[in-house]
């Protein structure tokens, strides 16, 4: 079993009630990472006995540190209708909720299609340098090979009085490989450092507080993707009062959106 | 009082419950515009008397039209810290939830400040000409003077075979004036007629199923801004399997970055 699954494993409890675990392999500086942490949430959902569709769109609250041991998830069904379903979902460790999600599902079907911004033109992951992330201490960062193509993080901090760019090309896969999934997908939406990070290279304190993912490809899509990396690109346009945005897109190695998204990044110093 | 003020006032019931009701000023074609909502649940929030801090970030759930009339909306604390707080916030009508939401809110101080990205360089407002709404029958698009600089809506159709771009950017205040503030601006950044409109230039089945808003800018930097037009960027990547993403930013007359977000658009044909 693939570390990945092991991580976002659960053991249903009752109807909408879930027990899962945190993972020391995608441990992030304090706290799960969280990407694992979201694509646990998602999988609660997925595998309710009501669920119906494909994910849309998750939107993960960061409310507080999930202390490592086991932790609960409730999920709740708001509305099922005849094409969406909407879900709240809830994670609690030691009588305190710590993460909030939202998670919306839909039966997708062959409709109008159209793509007005194409992917970045990249070198092929093959002839792209691994970034060799040894000197992070976070254990997400080393189950994801990262292959950057423009803005690679400054892991080394930069020059005194220096800034980086904001933005940032890389390719990114699963460590060992495995196949693409929604789950997957959820998690490597937040695969991308935080941008303070790529501007300052310093470890202030900092940590997202809240984080959206929406979800274009289809199922079939995805599942053509394979084991192949896909294309992630992250920016943010402003730092200011305590808070970066923070967006990025995923692309499939054809060149198609997979998902896109935002967060939001609270940082001190 | 301002229109905007009336449609999104509401009378406290209990702690965390509050009454309101839809008005027929900001309608969209089915139920209200989903920007007074959005202002309606901040609103909500930001009265309570448990509420600390300044807005942050709100992530919006359409899951049911709201039926015209009264409503009653219910704000729950998840978590006070020292800077941030979570808020759930549902909303329902006829016994059914319609609407759910998340809100942080923040305490904000002066710290490291970087904006990476610059504004649009476009014409000021007052040199752009207003664009007539006239032909539109939602009422929520009477309530906003829209100057476009760019990619405006194709009110009249467009060609046959042809597809418009799905970038604008345009001047939108409120009308009448009326200064900016957190309510103000959550209701804003739902400003931009859909993309599929935009591309398609016809009025199939379509609505935001997921919104999130993220707050960039101070408070001081929300009031210093007044009744001055902000400048909005909207834009979408793929149209697929029956959804496509939206994301936008709202820039202030001097080129910060106010506010920055994404939705998720459900459509059919």
């Amino acid at each position: 079993m693939h570390l990945f699954d092991q991580a976002i494993a659960l053991a249903p409890l009752a109807e909408g009630r879930w027990q899962g675990r945190t993972s020391p392999e995608y441990a992030n500086l304090v706290g799960p990472y969280g990407g694992i942490l979201s694509a646990c949430l998602m999988n609660a959902v997925l595998s309710d006995p009501r669920a119906a569709g494909d994910p849309v769109s998750i939107t993960v609250n960061f409310c507080a540190a999930v202390p490592e041991g086991g932790y609960e998830i409730a999920t709740r069904q708001i509305r099922a209708g005849k094409y969406l379903q909407h879900w709240s979902v809830e994670l609690v460790s030691g009588g305190q909720i710590c993460t909030t999600a939202s998670i919306i599902l839909a039966h997708r079907g062959a409709d109008y299609s159209h793509q007005p911004v194409t992917a970045p033109v990249v070198p092929p992951a093959g002839e792209c340098d691994l970034l060799d992330m040894a000197p992070m201490p976070m254990g997400w960062l080393h189950r994801y090979d990262f292959r950057f193509v423009e803005g690679p993080p400054p892991l080394s901090g930069l020059p005194t009085g220096g800034q980086g760019p904001a933005r940032s090309v890389n390719w990114v896969a699963d460590k060992p490989a495995r196949p693409l999934d929604h789950l997957s997908l959820t998690s490597l939406s937040d695969s991308f450092l935080l941008r303070l990070f790529h501007v300052r290279g310093t470890l202030v304190p900092m940590g997202t507080v809240s984080m959206t993912t929406h979800f274009i490809a289809t199922c079939e899509e995805i599942v053509e993707q394979g084991t192949a990396p896909v294309l992630g690109v992250a920016d943010a346009i402003r730092f200011h009062g305590n808070f970066h945005d923070q967006h990025m897109q995923l692309w499939s190695a054809s060149g198609k959106l997979l998902a896109s998204g935002t967060q939001v990044v609270w940082f001190k110093q």
